[in-house]
């Protein structure tokens, strides 16, 4: 007689419920493919509704709450994670496959309880604010919370980016509100140990219980009912295309602001003198970057050109022998990741790219796929643009091989969107002239431009950029990573005109102002 | 033997051409019907085409040029538009049915200037550009041009609004963008003045030639297909709601930011102690405000609240008088303008608003439309909320007369985001209880909060938010006026991790910085 799997809890109002279930599923060890206790529900729409009901009413109180409270839960929070450390970083290791040290113990939960500190001061401080009084017109306006934010996270950063402590979860609570979190289907128990964390710290904060929430997973209809819905401010999405695609246009459709991060190809462009002097060391950066984490970054260069010729056979060979002798020890984050790499592989192969090396998934256990080389030539490149902008999520790059400055530029300007576009050239000023070429294609077309650096790492900085153009986001102007930028993306502008001073936000009274 | 009306020619790529014309309108005076010479084209996408190539060539010349350029020319076109002061007004007056004097020559007209100079300031500091550095990591950002931006303009402000001279016109412009205008077709040959002036202060500043362009009508499939356009940067609407979600849905799948100004009913709620100690001026406050300018203000109350009983019937009588006492000499906008309204009224009546007063076109020469009270219960507002929201654009207002407390909160619960909402209260603490129930219930539904004041007058203030809740807008975090802030809209942010000193823009060099 088989014992009874035991069914996860949603957290609703303040409450671990009986979730109201479509269907039940659970996490796998992309290690070892065995299937991970306990069951996890997918809920249906009455569990939305609750949540929605109960986050309207906590934002209202959110508002009123003072920023130290706010402050407070948050930093109880990060607290509360750094002394959970090893069960998380090991729950999270099991449905992951990343590695326990140095990546999710020393490194991604780190920089989690780094970002909810940050969010922690900015919220005290109110420096997201941007607070713009006309004493002479006596109308004041600033930033305030824009309502109840749905958060629905991604596969790849289970601390970092999870609906329920991440990136988007500090930055929308540093705004005062109220956050319905739809935690990643791949890692559900990692994120039923951060909400306990989040309960725990909520508990004592004098927040309102409903201030965060979370469901594990939804039926796709659902999730578009949830976006849309009149009681939601916001929502945060981070994952692939089509998935974005389709929550925007219902978030669109009923005038809810949506922040997607959805794919980039993060192009490195290879300036020709430069390649001389230091290609070998630039091997050895774009071998890295390409293959750390086995690619399952944002940031990942997908797409890098360089000028044909010897240097450029040279630098492909040296990239090739790179990535054999890097071969991953680490899975793939699951088996439909996998899958999904070696599609896209098949896929670009089959328009034309050639194969240098890898391209194969690797025997033994665990999802392992070979570090993957395609190339292709500019000529190529430009006869499909849109079909070599193919996202392959995973250690895989494809290299174009330009003939000249005009097709390298004909090529840049056919991009779409990114986060990123780099540009490695010479120390010594020979690139120069392609460089004044290439630099204003790319600015265009990307959030942050590097130089001489590869794109992944991204720091949690007031000046960075993880954003850029249509469709590596859905809007240009707002950063998904950086504090306190990232915070305007869960605000409303708001202005007060002939408000009496005792009825203003504290934020906006003039004894506020003169301290 | 008829003479041939001469049809206007377009202004492309900095030349004045022939449009490729699906079609010719001609302009009418309000006040008298009768039709004003030179015919206008309705263009077709060629005519867009064009225009399309041309700004994106033109911007990246404007990324590229000085600060001081932009400010130049923009002074130079606010120079041409007061030297120019009596031809554009009077134009504008025969177009429009608005007052000379004041409206046009003293208010309308300076506010555009003082819009242009202001934003030419902004252009020159750079105040828009959120410069942010992180010096240990070597990351800089800021906000830069988010390339060429199509302005549709309104009927109702033919230069504060419109496309090719209006804050829109200003805020895009001082970001560094070209500007593709799509002229109102109720004001052609005012839009054409003002691109005359634009084109000459153009000629000397160095800027592209393609930096301003303006096309007077189009198709609306035509409309569509150039806001979703790939060289499409940003897309600014001001007008009406069907007109206004159609674009947006156009613009929204293509990946295009677009700031909308939809609709909005600007509620007023007077409070009941207040209204026994003050009910008389407030009549006349409220009188003024919906029927200035015929009430064809995007910011007129449309809808106000209080509470029955004897004071009401007191102020409902007294603002009927008000209404009747100030018969409009003012024309409404247009003949379709006149009509929309009647409709509105009737469709408000048929739903079981109660007539006080006006509610009829008046017989003579122009557009003229009596000033129309309607009155209805809170129960009956209750039990239509989304009917009762129905946008009467004109100098019409709907009193909602509550029991009590209760029905004023649950009734603005059920309102649609505004523009504004304003609440007039006891000046001796009296109403304070109430206040606090209704402050927040309309915080969450309004872009600007009121007290004791009426919405209309928009101050270009650096603290104003002419912005709001979706449908009001399609955003809640920009303003459409007000600099820099409404610059934002026209903006990307861009980063700069570990770019070379010597490739930065200079907003972000540390020379300039030190300075």
């Amino acid at each position: 007689m088989e014992t009874a799997v035991e069914t996860a809890r949603v957290w609703i109002g303040g409450e671990w419920q009986d979730a109201d279930t479509a269907a039940v599923f659970q996490a796998e060890n992309p290690s070892t493919g065995e299937k991970l206790a306990p069951q996890f529900p997918v809920s249906r729409w009455s569990d939305c509704e609750k949540a929605l009901a109960a986050a309207a009413e906590a934002a209202r109180a959110m508002e009123e709450a003072a920023p130290e409270r706010i402050a407070a839960f948050l930093e109880a929070y990060a607290l509360g994670l750094a002394s959970a450390a090893d069960t998380l970083a090991s729950t999270a290791q099991e449905e992951t496959g990343l590695p326990f040290t140095p990546r999710l113990k020393e490194v991604e939960l780190p920089r989690t309880i780094d970002q909810l500190r940050q969010a922690a001061r900015a919220a005290r401080e109110g420096t997201w604010r941007r607070v713009t009084i006309d004493r002479q017109r006596n109308l004041r306006s600033c930033l305030g919370p824009i309502g109840p934010v749905v958060i629905l996270g991604p596969n790849n950063f289970p601390f970092a980016f999870n609906a329920v402590s991440g990136g988007d979860f500090a930055a929308a609570v540093a705004a005062g509100n109220p956050v319905i979190a739809k935690a990643h289907p791949l890692h559900p128990r990692t994120s039923q140990l951060l909400a306990e964390e989040a309960a725990r710290a909520l508990a004592g904060s004098g927040l309102p219980a409903a201030a965060v929430q979370m469901l594990y997973h939804v039926e796709p209809e659902t999730g578009l009912k949830l976006v849309s819905d009149r009681r939601v401010g916001a929502v945060a999405f981070t994952g692939g295309k089509a998935g974005g695609l389709a929550l925007k246009r219902a978030a669109d459709a009923a005038g809810k602001p949506i922040y997607l991060e959805m794919s980039s190809l993060n192009p490195v462009v290879f300036l020709p003198e430069g390649m001389k002097e230091n290609g070998s060391r630039w091997v050895g950066e774009l071998a890295e970057s390409c293959t750390a984490g086995v690619g399952q970054f944002c940031t990942r260069p997908n797409l890098v050109f360089l000028f044909g010729g010897e240097a450029a056979e040279q630098f492909l060979g040296d990239l090739a022998s790179a990535f054999e002798k890097r071969e991953p020890t680490q899975p793939m984050l699951s088996g439909a990741v996998w899958e999904q790499l070696d599609q896209s592989i098949a896929k670009l192969r089959k328009a034309g790219a050639e194969l240098v090396s890898g391209g194969k998934k690797l025997p033994g256990e665990g999802y392992r796929y070979a570090n993957t080389l395609l190339r292709l030539s500019g000529k190529q490149f430009l006869e499909e643009p849109e079909t070599f902008q193919h996202e392959a999520f995973g250690n895989e790059v494809l290299a174009v091989t330009v003939r000249n400055e005009d097709e390298l530029v004909q090529s840049l300007e056919h991009l779409e969107g990114n986060l990123t576009a780099s540009v490695y050239s010479s120390a010594k000023g020979g690139d120069e002239a392609i460089y004044r070429q290439v630099a204003p294609v790319l600015r265009r077309r990307s959030g942050r431009m590097l130089n001489d650096k590869m794109p992944t790492g991204v720091a949690v900085s007031p000046a960075m950029n993880h954003g850029g153009p249509y469709p590596a986001t859905g809007h240009p102007g707002f950063t998904a990573v950086g504090i306190p930028t990232s915070i305007a993306r869960f605000t409303a502008l708001q202005c007060y005109d002939n408000v009496r001073e005792e009825r203003l936000p504290r934020v906006l009274q003039a004894a506020d102002q003169a301290t």
